[in-house]
């Protein structure tokens, strides 16, 4: 089945700002092409502060999932801080392949990003 | 040849608005270098519901094709849902190099991405 | 020496439109890390007519090259035709880097993307 | 350790004009998942005159630094020029993982883009 089990993206960050209808998010996009779901574990890497690790997701059989970072919490129902330059790895338990996006909105108008993550196994 | 036959994009989205002549949509680039036709086929790949695999296009020899995903229609004549997430996987029966792209006009202004579709083979 | 000879790009464009101070274009950009100036061959793909394959460019030994792809002319003075879809091929005398972005200003303020080419050698 | 110690980016560009509140600028996202500080040399390849080669920054273990190009500094104080294209190496003393992006607001709202780097390692 095609994918990996680990995905990295160095460039994270969750605009602290929105204008107009849509709200400045990021999302980590899973496509899972097997038979068994997906769980996901996500880590995010700080430039001052240790890495937070107690995010989890699921991604269905034969499903996509675009995780929206803004809404995810840990375990202890904590959110990725806004407005901090962070980083992510992406681990499942099935292979998975990853891109992630950024919707920006914080000037008039909106802006768009987005790459496949990284991935060496 | 240079190409792949089989790619993946997991980050796929129909924007249901639009504003300004342009129209948001996106589009599956494919280039074939090869001096046979490429027969196309897409499947879609949902968070909440089976996925659609009944799409299919075609790109010439030593032709480029920028399929539109907010036009294209599979045998029984649907389109693919908008405002809704999605991946896709392209299959074709020649290799053929894949990008994927984005414009959105949900907002003034317009707002565009791309990257290279993943393949593994 | 890192880089590669041959490299692929499935999605161009020149928008006919432009507003504001910035003219619409893409650019094929090219490092060189060697030692001996790249000689680049460009190939224009298209949808519906035979590729155009007389553009050439040199970017030099130890320098990158961003090729304005609105401005690169063949040698019997052709410009790539606006506002039509095509893919492009782009070979190098010695291993180089590829990458290829747009930038958009049809709509009030620009819009952005790029993507590093493909490559297997 | 996931990652590679070189890694280049083409397309390199510090837009000379910023509207609104956000100053147009670019950064080098790195991604150090190891035990040890990453140190990082960067250089900086143009169209029309010889590299500089004296950029240095330095990433944490198990942290990430999204490297803001229009405040780098090399040993001699200077900045990189603006309004100018230019490419980039990273190399650094570990495996790391990186990714560039842009932010440009020379226009009215912004805009973005993003790729993985590219590495052969």
């Amino acid at each position: 089945m095609a994918g990996k089990k680990t995905w990295f993206i160095p460039d994270g960050f969750l605009p602290p700002k929105s204008t107009g209808d849509q709200i400045s998010h990021e999302a980590v996009c899973v496509l899972n092409l097997g038979k068994e779901d997906a769980h996901i574990k996500l880590t995010f890497y700080f430039e001052d502060r240790n890495p937070m690790d107690r995010f989890q997701s699921v991604c269905g059989a034969e499903r996509t999932h675009h995780i929206r970072l803004d809404q995810l919490k840990d375990r202890e129902g904590q959110l990725i801080p806004v407005g901090v330059s962070y980083a992510i790895k992406v681990e499942s338990s099935v292979p998975v392949i990853v891109q992630h996006s950024r919707l920006d909105t914080t000037q008039e108008a909106l802006a768009l990003f987005t790459t496949m993550a990284y991935s060496e196994e």
